[in-house]
C-alpha cells in the first residue's frame, strides 16, 4: 500500500526545538531565521531529511513556512491548512499567519527593528524569493547563514539513496544524447557556456532516467551542469548510480559526488545560465557576475510531449481507466456503505491489479459529504468518515506507470444526492466540457481560456478557488510546469502539452464537486480566416456519473459531447473488461435521454 | 457637418521638409531625430499645430511615428495603414516599417553606429517610452533636444484656443470641489505633496469643465497641478478662460498662463506624483529626485461613473438610439443604393436632428462590402463606394451629447448577403451576447473574460485581431482608460465602468462584421457560495438586423436574449418615434421564430 492514513504529530516537541534554534541564532548573531518547507530543488515533495518545517513546528501540511524570532515564531499557512495547523501545533509557541493575506517580508519588517539580521540557508531559497523578501522588508538585512536548525536536529535522517535507473527509449521517444545535443546547441547560440539544472524532473527528462528519492514522483535528487559542448556533469550520491546506469548514460555524462558541485560550479567560465525562480540562491553567490538568468532549458521541451510520450501516456490512461471502471463498479455495488479509507484502499488495489503500477501519483483525495468541500483533503484515521446515503463522494487520484502518469477526479452519487448538488455538478460538467471542446488561436495562455470553464458557474454567482488545470508529466511529476490553466498562467499553450481539466464547486460543510480529465494540446483545423488553431484531445477514459447530471441544464451540444465521450470510453475499455464490470460499463455509458422539446 | 471626406496630401513636400530637418539636426549634432504623432498629452487626437508627423511625412493616419537619420527616414505604421502610408507618401524618402514586427529602438540600434545621438522633444515622449527605447537601443545615446522640426515648420499653426466651459453639476454628479478634496486627501495619505495632471480629460473630469481644442473630444489642452492642500493650479492659454469659468472654478483653482508651468513645477517641494506612462518626460527632468511615479489619480475615479453620469449617458443613449432607428429605417427604405458618403451624411443628419448633438464622437466608419473588412476604414472621396445588393454594410459611429458619449456598430444586410457572411454575423452575435449576459467575480480584468466573446468564433477556427472593448467616457473621450476588454487588459473591472462590447469578424476583400453595444458594470446577485459578483447593464438601444441571423446557430437562451433585447429597444424608443419609422421598429424587433425541435 503506497498511501498511509497516519497524521500523528508531536506538538509538545516544538518548545524545546525552537529554543535550541534560538540558541544557535544567538551564536550567529541572527535576529530571525527562516524555515521553508522547500528543499534545494523547490519541489512539491521533500525527503525526511529536508522536512525541517515539520520537525521544528510539527505542522505536516504540504505548503507553508516559518520565521523564528527571539519572541515568537511566525507560522505561515494557506487557507487549506488554517484548521490543521492549529490542531497540529502548540499555539503558545506560534503566531499563525495566513497566506496570501499575510506576507513574510512585511511581517518581518513590522516585527523586527530596523537593521535586524534575518538568516537563511542559501540552498533553500531562490534568488527571486530573496529579492522579493528584500523588497518587502526594506529595513532588514538578509544574510545567508549556516542552517542553525540542522545544527540542532541531532537525529536528522540521512538523505535518500534511491537508485537512478535508465528510462527506456521506447517511452522517452528521443535519446538523451539527442536532447543534450539540442539544448547544448541552444546554449551556444545564446552565447552561454553552461546551464545549471537544479530541478530533479528536468534532469530525469534530459538523461532519460528515473529515480525514487521523494514522495510519489520517480525522480532523483541531484544537480547537473549542461555544458555548451554537449557534456553533462551529474552530481549525486555515488550509491544512486550503478554500472547499468553508467552504460546507459555513456560518455556524454560524468557522474560526480555531490560534494564536487561547489568546486565544479566555481570553475566554470563564461556566462552560466541559472533559473532565478527555481535554483538555490547559493548558485548566484558562487557564480557572481558569470550568472545569466533564464528559465531552466528543459522546462519547455519537457512540457511539449513527443509522439512516443503521448502514445505511452495514452496506454497508461487506458490501463488506469480499466482500473477506475473496476473501482467505480465496486463502489456502485457495495452492500454496505464503506469508509473513506476503505475507498482509498480499494482504489489502490484496483490500480495494483493492473500489474503495472509503480506508485500512486499523489495521496488519493477521497472526500465524502462535507469532507469533499475540503479541496486538498487527505483522509487520516482521525478524519475517516463512513459514507452516508444520498450524498456525493469526490475521489481525486492517479497512478504512476512506466509509460505515463494519470490524474483523474470523479464525483459520484451515493444514493440520490440533493438536487442542489446535482445542479452544481452539472454546471461544473458544462465548464469541463467547454474546455474539452475548446478551440483557440496559437499563442494563447491558460489564462486566456480559463473563463470558459467558469462561465456556467459564474452565471449562477458561483466559482471555485483553484486553477482549472495544471501541467502533467509522463512518468514524472503529476504537477509539472511551466503551463497551466488558470488566471495566473502567462505561458502560451503549445502542441503536446498535457494539462488537467478540472473545474469544481465546493459548498463548505456540505459537499464538494470536481470532474477531472487530462487533455493535451493538438492542432485544430484552420477556419475561414486561415489562422493557426489549437484544440484538446482527451486522455482520460472513465465514465462520468450520469446520476449526477440534470439533463435540463445541458445544451444539446453538451449532451452530444457526453454521449460521445461515453461511447469512446466504452469502446476503448470494454475489450479489457469482463463479467459484471463490463455489464456495468455498458449500462452507465448509455446515452442521456434526449428531450429537445423541453431543454436547450 | 462634423465629418469631412478629404484625404488630400502632398507627398512631394516631404523631400524638402526632411532635408530642412536634417540641416537642423546637423547644427544640434544629432544623428537622428524622432517624430511622434503624439502631442504633450499623449492623446488620440492632436491639434493642427501638433500634427508634426503629417507635416513632415504627409502620412495622415491616426497612429505611427518616424525617425529621421542622415540616410533615410524610418516610418513606422501598423497593419491598418500598410497600404495608406504607401499611397500618401514619397517612397524615395522613406523606409516603411511595420508595427509591431519592427521596433523603433531595435531599428535605430541596427541602423546607426554605436554612440550615435538620437534627439527627441522631451514634451512629446514619456518616461516609460524613453526607458523602453534605451533598453531596445543600448548602443545609442538618447538626448532631449530642441524640436528641430518645429524650427523649420515656418507656418506651423497656432495652438487651439477653444474656451473651457463649466460642465453642469447635474451631469457631473459630484462637484469639482468634492473631487479635489478627495484626491488631495489621497495625496496626503500617500505622503505626496502634489500630483501633476497632463491628461486633458483628467483635468476636464476633475474641474467639471469641457473644451473644444482637438478632434471630437470636448477637452481643453492644458496642464494642472493638484496640491495636497486641495488647491489646483491650471495652466493654459489665457484666452481659453472667461469670467463664467472663473466663477465656476472658484477659489480652489488658480489659472496660470502656460508659460508659468515650468517655474511652478520647479518650485514644488516634497514628493510629486507623475504618471510615467502618460506624462512628458520633461517633467521627470524638471522634478529630479522629487518624482514619485504613479498612475494619474483621476484615471480610476473618472472611469467609475457615478449615478448622475450613468443616468445622463442612459438618456444620451436613448436619444442616440432614436436617431439610429430613423437612420436604419432610412437605409432600409432607400429607393436607390447610396454611397458610403451618403450613408455617413445621413447618419450625422439624423443625430443632428436630435438638437442635442455637440459633435460626433469619432469619424464614422462606414464600410460596405470589402471596405467593411478594413477595421478602421474611414471613407474619403477617393475610396467612396456605392453599396451593392446582397452584401453587408458595417457602420460604426457615435455622438457626443452634453449628457453622454455614444459608440455603436451595426452590420446590416443590403438585400440578402451570402450565407457565409450571415453565419459569421451569427457567431459574432453569440460572442456579443455572451459578454452581455456574463457574470463574473469581482477582481477580474477584461482579459479574464475576453474569451467568452471569442469562443463561438474560435470553435469555427475564426477570430478577430482587435480588442473586444474599450472604456468610454461621459461627454469625454470615446476611448477612455484604464479598463478595457482585451487580452492586454490588466485593470480589474469595477462598478460603474463603461466599456464597449464589440466582437467582429473580417474577411479581407469580402466583408466585415461587427456588432457593438456599450455596457457598464453593475453588481450581480450573489450565488450559493456568497461571492461578490459583477454583471453588465446594456446602454445601447438599437435593433440588431435579424436578416443577418441564422436562427439554427443560436441556442434558445441566445434567442431569448435577442428577443428580450429587441423588446426593450422597442419599449424604450417607440414613445419617441412616429409614422413609418415607428412601424418599422415594431416590425424589426419582433421575436425570432422559435423552432426548438431543430435547433439548440
Amino acid at each position: 500500500m503506497f498511501q498511509n492514513f497516519n497524521a500523528t504529530t508531536s506538538p509538545e516537541t516544538a518548545k524545546e526545538r525552537i529554543a535550541a534554534i534560538r540558541d544557535e541564532m544567538a551564536k550567529e548573531k541572527l535576529d530571525a531565521f527562516l524555515i521553508p518547507r522547500a528543499d534545494a530543488h523547490q519541489g512539491e515533495y521533500v525527503s525526511a531529511r529536508d522536512n525541517r518545517l515539520a520537525w521544528a513546528t510539527s505542522f505536516t501540511g504540504s505548503a507553508g513556512y516559518a520565521a523564528v524570532t527571539a519572541d515568537t515564531v511566525g507560522l505561515f499557512v494557506d487557507g487549506r491548512y488554517t484548521l490543521q495547523v492549529r490542531d497540529q501545533t502548540d499555539e503558545s509557541v506560534f503566531t499563525y499567519l495566513d497566506i496570501p493575506n499575510d506576507n513574510l517580508g512585511t511581517w518581518l519588517n513590522d516585527t523586527l527593528g530596523a537593521n535586524s539580521v534575518v538568516g537563511y540557508d542559501a540552498w533553500l531559497y531562490t534568488k527571486s524569493q530573496l529579492e522579493a523578501l528584500q523588497r518587502e522588508a526594506p529595513d532588514l538585512v538578509f544574510k545567508a547563514s549556516a542552517n542553525v536548525l540542522d545544527r540542532v536536529w541531532t537525529d536528522q535522517p540521512a538523505p535518500p539513496l534511491g537508485k537512478m535507473v535508465p528510462y527506456p527509449l521506447e517511452y522517452a521517444g528521443v535519446s538523451h544524447e539527442e536532447k543534450i545535443t539540442e539544448l547544448a546547441q541552444n546554449l551556444t547560440n545564446s552565447g552561454l557556456s553552461a546551464a545549471v539544472l537544479t530541478q530533479p524532473d528536468s534532469i530525469a527528462w534530459l538523461l532519460n532516467s528515473r529515480g525514487s528519492d521523494v514522495g510519489q514522483s520517480p525522480i532523483t535528487l541531484g544537480f547537473a551542469i549542461l555544458h555548451a559542448d554537449a557534456k553533462v556533469d551529474l552530481f549525486m550520491h555515488e550509491e544512486k548510480s550503478d554500472a547499468a546506469l553508467q552504460t546507459h548514460l555513456g560518455p556524454a555524462v560524468t557522474i560526480y559526488a555531490s560534494e564536487k558541485f561547489d568546486s565544479k560550479i566555481k570553475a566554470l567560465n563564461g556566462k552560466v545560465q541559472i533559473d532565478k525562480a527555481r535554483a538555490p540562491v547559493i548558485l548566484s553567490d558562487w557564480l557572481g557576475d558569470k550568472v545569466a538568468y533564464g528559465d531552466d532549458p528543459c522546462l519547455l521541451p519537457k512540457a511539449c510531449k513527443n509522439q512516443a510520450e503521448l502514445e505511452g501516456t495514452t496506454k497508461a490512461h487506458i490501463r488506469d481507466g480499466v482500473a477506475m471502471v473496476r473501482f467505480l463498479h465496486h463502489v456502485a455495488t457495495l452492500k454496505e456503505l464503506p469508509t473513506e479509507i476503505d475507498i482509498v484502499k480499494s482504489l489502490e488495489a484496483f490500480r495494483s491489479e493492473t500489474g503495472a503500477l509503480k506508485n500512486i501519483s499523489f495521496d488519493t483525495i477521497c472526500g465524502s459529504g462535507p469532507n469533499g468541500a475540503i479541496v486538498h483533503y487527505r483522509v487520516t484515521e482521525g478524519t475517516n468518515r463512513q459514507l452516508q446515503n444520498n450524498e456525493v463522494l469526490l475521489v481525486d487520484s492517479g497512478g504512476q506507470y512506466l509509460d505515463g502518469t494519470t490524474d483523474i477526479t470523479r464525483t459520484i452519487a451515493i444514493g440520490k444526492p440533493p438536487l442542489e448538488a446535482r445542479e452544481a455538478f452539472t454546471l461544473v460538467l458544462k465548464g469541463m466540457i467547454a474546455i474539452s471542446v475548446a478551440q483557440f488561436p496559437k499563442g494563447l495562455t491558460g489564462r486566456d481560456i480559463d473563463a470558459l470553464a467558469r462561465a456556467p458557474l459564474w452565471a449562477q454567482g458561483m466559482d471555485y478557488d483553484h486553477g482549472t488545470g495544471h501541467g502533467v508529466g509522463v512518468y514524472l511529476n503529476v504537477h509539472e510546469g511551466p503551463q497551466n490553466l488558470s488566471r495566473k498562467s502567462e505561458v502560451p499553450l503549445e502542441k503536446g502539452m498535457i494539462i488537467s481539466n478540472e473545474p469544481g464547486y465546493y459548498k463548505a460543510g456540505e459537499y464538494g464537486i470536481r470532474i477531472e480529465n487530462l487533455i493535451y494540446v493538438v492542432d485544430a483545423p484552420k477556419g475561414a480566416d486561415d489562422r493557426e488553431m489549437f484544440a484538446f484531445e482527451t486522455l482520460t477514459h472513465a465514465p462520468i456519473d450520469r446520476n449526477m447530471v440534470i439533463r435540463g441544464l445541458l445544451t444539446k451540444a453538451e449532451v452530444a459531447w457526453l454521449d460521445s465521450y461515453h461511447r469512446q470510453v466504452r469502446e476503448t475499455l470494454l475489450p479489457h473488461l469482463e463479467g459484471d464490470a463490463a455489464d456495468w460499463l455498458n449500462e452507465v455509458t448509455k446515452e442521456l435521454f434526449h428531450d429537445a422539446k423541453n431543454h436547450d
